[in-house]
């Protein structure tokens, strides 16, 4: 069973509206290798393990525990993006003025219609998130390999998506991601290790300098591309996989830490342009 | 952030294999009105959530903690009911048997071909779960409406389920969940009465008689359809909407409490004919 | 604007219920080559032709009209075959039958799940019907080959569901949509002629002989293959294309003529065990 | 079955062309809550109605009569805003430059390669229409809760595509289908009541001030908020339902009336640089 | 068997990135008109071949093969218009700029955010290609008369693509890709002949000036709308069908020539800013 | 530019027809780790490949090229196993017998409707191949480790649908596909190898005895595991990369060879209850 505090996994830091770094950044959430999937993928593969080699299925759920917290806090970023990014509503007095016309110009137009500017289970392009984007093989190594490739994808996405805007909402929240997407890359090939493979040098990929992304700097120094969030409120065998040297060329020790402090949700204003929330008696 | 302790939320009642009752279960899992579009959905809500009335966030997303343990007790009971659908693989003779040949024919293939007969993010027809599914209007009455038409939906579709196999492990599922959809279009349709409505006595949809589902009996004896589970670790104002009068015909007082104590999760056994879990050094 | 009279356009033939060839009969629904994509197809190319040369406009808003029908009669038809399918209810005394268990074995289980032993906008696989099946090209000759393809497809997939049962409900639907595919492949190659081709000997597709299905005969004799309804209140041209010989190697000559006189909409029973339609007094 | 006058149900007021309002009207056309959806949703509920209470059943599908002209009043609009939207073709004498090339920059580009500047069955994303969108559960309580949601969230949305641009074609069209929204929201309120439902004043939704609309204004002084067009050329029990007090907050009585007396279909013009109509003879 | 010679079918002519073009120019490579369903839907017609008649099958399987080198042409020309059109990546002082936020703005952000400025399986507007655009009818008239709507259809969103950006590398593609596709409508069209139809002046369609298209008139005064390129390497009775007057309006005889003498595949630089290719030693 | 030679690339073993096998062996045609997808995911590597280390892209290119004679084996297999799985059509007399009713039982209607009993491009449920199931990276450690998941696990659900029937033409040509998959995880792996990784003895995966699949013996034997097929007409660098000692624990040295001697493709009779292939004057 699930249980939950009111506290995001980092801070949201404060800029200006961005409809456009919105619409990129659905890709970390709704995206084939966002964090939607990182989640659903997770959950299904703890859900149908086999054997009793439990260690490895802690480690996957201990991977998706922390997945949940992602997708609210990108969805929360998204958020944060949008908020304010039109103009007021069409006056009482009839005036003609289209107050979105301008904001939707860049911005995925579903972020104004069917959200009343919030996030969506969609990527980049406006696709609809698909259940063809989970893979649950049953193969311990094939699922292993599946989600080390796919924690590699993240990354490499979100070093990507980092440039398309320099807004600070958005960077922190993809340099956290990055970081953290980096120890999943490192717990997946650690329990590869396991099995017998020495990864050389390989990871993390991409092969980035951590100097690229000023953000992410405090993260790493708090050793949070080493260490493992324990969610867990019961007993966990992950620290028997998620231990020793890193399988990265970063080097360093891994080890489960407690999860972070947590950060206040920030309160989203009404929108009256957008009729939300839209309690009945708001004008009574 | 999301906490675990590793229990279900019911009982796995054992029963023999039933690969057509798996089929037809993963509507409840995967299709437009099952467990994940539920759990999504309310996720969706809680974080886009606009303005200061926390009441009713605190309500979508008491109920969303829940669906989390929903997804889990409908993914180990499909399990459950593929587990030993299939007979032994093929000998190291060269034999010439085909043991899945029997097993797949009113089976989705998928459950046998991409997990290793075990759940999958699809619906009862196949068709991989979308984010089309997923509203998250930002008005309240609409997301409030909503979710009311998903539950009783919901109930209403498991109630045809029903009746597709006596099998004791996907009946049991199937007759816990009933109820608690019962006890969350409660819990909507109350956030609605605060709103001004009168249901008269219109819910719950459908119109069933308890006398029918006798699995559901003993859960509507511990009042579970009028009961909310806490699955918070810190307040929630969730108590200030889902109190007093039941809105439902039934009758009875709705009240906010403990989460039940948690079932064992049952351990798959490994499936060597479907190479799971794979792990390397089984053989050696 | 669009009116109704409460008339189907071809009787419905009683027989037993079907829930297999209800299955394969959607494909005729919501099928890349269904009712619904005519439907569909024709509205758009009518609403967006641009020129005018009206009586092309027309020619393809009449076919259009009568696939609405051609669209209810096929949702009434599949109606008819799932009627009954399943057995009584689980009764009220605990019993453990489970009446749908044989009823989904050979069936699309959403016909029982989704719907209420009704018709959905699916294929005979279950996929759900989508717009990209929709070609409104613009260019006239592009949209009249399409147009062509499409009823020339349409009439080869049911002669080849017509084999799948010899129920009668089942055959005489297809066999009156047969001819009528047969009249509206007419009505695009003369379309065609007008611009200059000459057919040779090349329809109808397939070149079927009309012996084959006993079901058409009494609509050949009454010379449905060659005549086109017209549903319009108001004047039209189609008749300025629609007319003289037929580009068929059948022969024959062209007219328009009144739609059928109309026959009654049957009433489907309610169905306790499906909750349908679950008028909430029913059971006070 | 079904008849047609070549009207339509609302006047096109001409404004000049804007790509990207009609890129986004898509969504009243083909989104999950726009016409295409109250069209077939209405038609499959229609056609699967269980039962002897046929007001019910005439009342669903005299909306969905309705919603066909809704359709072809969306899909003329958007034409309208793409008519002339490019400049002219490449000339004869090979120059460079490429008139499409501003036009597409806020457009959908589909709307100028795969139509030629008209309406296609996609949303304002792109996403092409899905029989997934439609719901006809069999449950009448659940379908008519559901066509409430669909009518609400309807207006909801077209309230926010209303700011989007202050083209009078634009908005003229919405602003006629939002008052009619809300009497389709009526229709549906007024049912849910016959079944004991009080309403308290929770509608319409959204919680809108009509004077923010001034092209409303004229459509609610004619009444058109709480009447019910009739498309029936025979009998209809409709108004055995939608009679006496609106549910609706805003007050007054429900009725049915004739249908609006119809407005010219625009003559769209040939397009030489979309090759459309392309009859063959154009250059002959 | 398969075999590949590293040639490209025609030339990548040079000119500045242009990522809207590149964007657009997806249509004819993803779309459901693109070289991607050319390819896939006459590699199934001519692997689903019955009968004896094999010089209509090696007619379809002769155009299939010229198609892979046209999916290989269009990729080719889309990564060359996305070659370069981000700035240099953030660097290493943590500077705050974003160098891919001017460049997404009139672009596809998966062509940066998924692939490294290269090419994806996708249409202009970002949806996926998808497996229910190719039909295989197993009917050969209907397979034939599918392929000519195809061609034809092909041609004429080429025709609309062309007027999106005067860009010559992009233009050069469209305009040889325009001439084959007239090439190919000849072969579909000739292969109706055979099977008794007369065209009159229906093709091409649509009814274009080829002086429109400077680009293309080289490709014509080379032969190339009434040649059918060779890619066996044994024997073909394609010349059974491909030969004699040609079905256009155009004129000349068919007939059966040697592939294009073939031109270099560009080399695409290394794009350290979206960490590509990545090899793990680059930086070693 | 691509060339063919009509030659098979394995031998298709005679059995009796089975259309329970075909509809399970489309997953390995059209389903997500399918050969269409290898096919495609190889294809947009090799043209979207960057920087001038070209052995690599040889290697991924190299392996494009058999994966065009995997899909077309597949397309053939299912084609052998569907000829002859309905009863003779029905007959003139105006019999009442259905000779499909019995076939479509535990098949693909599509296969009957679509298609004339002949492949798709869709998999094991019926769904349609989609784009999305493509990934080209950019990055070549992403990239060739997302093809080492896709081979593995291509070879781990061949193994599982091997145990579905023991049909002998279904069964070679998944030995003979298990064998090569084999060779394809064995270069992907060796590529990661000269990037630094150790295998230790992961693969193959899954972790299989030869002896369990009879079939596969002689193409083990013949060396078949260990070796790349070349389909190159020019030179190729792919032995720069496929050579030494295999990554595998089954032992022994990668080499290139020449292509297999080729075998017939077998000519499809006409199936005239299928209209197919419909050729006009068959009759005449």
């Amino acid at each position: 069973m699930y249980f939950y505090k009111e506290d995001l996994i980092n801070l949201i830091v404060p800029d200006k509206p961005d409809p456009s770094a919105a619409k990129v950044l659905q890709e970390t959430l709704g995206g084939r290798f966002g964090e939607m999937r990182t989640m659903m993928q997770f959950f299904f593969q703890s859900s149908n393990f086999r054997g009793n080699q439990k260690q490895y299925r802690d480690l996957i759920r201990g991977v998706f525990l922390e997945e949940i917290s992602h997708v609210e806090l990108v969805q929360t970023t998204i958020n944060q993006l949008l908020n304010g990014s039109g103009e007021e509503a069409v006056g009482a007095e009839g005036s003609n003025d289209a107050p979105l016309e301008e904001a939707i110009k860049h911005a995925n137009p579903h972020h104004f219609i069917m959200a009343a500017q919030s996030s969506l289970p969609v990527d980049a392009a406006g696709n609809p998130w698909n259940g063809n984007y989970v893979y649950s093989h049953g193969n311990l190594i094939s699922d292993l390999l599946d989600n080390l490739v796919l924690e590699s994808t993240g990354v490499l996405q979100k070093s990507r998506i980092y440039e398309m805007s320099s807004n600070k909402t958005f960077r922190e929240t993809l340099a956290f991601l990055i970081v953290r997407d980096n120890a999943h890359q490192n717990a997946f090939a650690k329990a590869l290790e396991t099995l017998g493979v020495d990864w050389g040098k390989l990871f993390p990929v991409p092969n980035y300098d951590i100097n690229k992304y000023p953000e992410c700097r405090k993260y790493v120094e708090m050793g949070f591309h080493n260490a493992q969030f324990n969610f867990r409120l019961d007993e966990t065998r992950i620290g028997e996989i998620f231990q020793g040297t890193t399988p990265s060329r970063n080097g360093g020790d891994l080890s489960i830490i407690e999860p972070p402090k947590g950060y206040p949700v920030p309160e989203l204003p009404v929108m009256p342009n957008e009729h939300s929330p839209g309690l009945y008696d708001l004008n009574n």
